[in-house]
């Protein structure tokens, strides 16, 4: 039996679902609210170097597809909190995976990246 | 002690080799390479959809990075095999992850769409 649904194949939604997740800021967004629920002046402090507008946007595109849970706690100023759905903390464990390999593999990327300027420039 | 490197820090090279991963055609690049060496026509018909220019500049980006090698067979006209380096290998396992994660949750993320949907437009 073939698999439902296969990234490879152009027409299939799991390509879309992996671009989603592939987008620039989603793997810090999930990786900031594994920590536990926060507000948006909490996410942008833990995030260096993310604009309000790209946070406001991601964090937008997490809920449309489920990931997020954004709670609007009353009080004044209103409160509003984000925090991972179940299916959002699902994908968090790929995500670390991806996220320890990055930290865990710099010295040897930027060692082949320094051999392929020296190969390209000497 | 704390982590050499640290995404979550905007200065950090983690992120710019995070970026490097989560850029649109890595994940299938990898993907397909995982089961064996392949010249480029073979990679273009495996992954639908792509463009010869966009596999070029992923192989070149993954070559420069130290993740794919790039094998000049000879012959006429010249062969050229792509194939993953031990350090693309590594990578395989998250991306794999990342990509299981895809193919298993596309049904709860269409879902979730569906139910925004329904909410912006009710």
């Amino acid at each position: 039996m073939g698999k439902a649904y296969d990234v490879m194949a152009a027409t299939c939604p799991s390509r879309t679902v992996l671009h989603r997740i592939g987008a620039r800021w989603t793997v810090f967004v999930v990786t900031a609210l594994a920590d536990g629920p926060m507000r948006f002046t909490e996410l942008k402090a833990r995030i260096e170097g993310i604009t309000p507008k790209v946070l406001t946007e991601t964090l937008r595109a997490l809920e449309t597809d489920g990931l997020v849970h954004r709670a609007a706690l009353g009080g004044s100023p209103p409160r509003v909190e984000y925090s991972l759905t179940p299916l959002g903390r699902s994908l968090w464990v790929p995500l670390q995976a991806v996220r320890d390999w990055a930290e865990t593999h710099v010295p040897e990327i930027l060692d082949a990246q320094a051999r392929s300027e020296a190969a390209v420039g000497g």
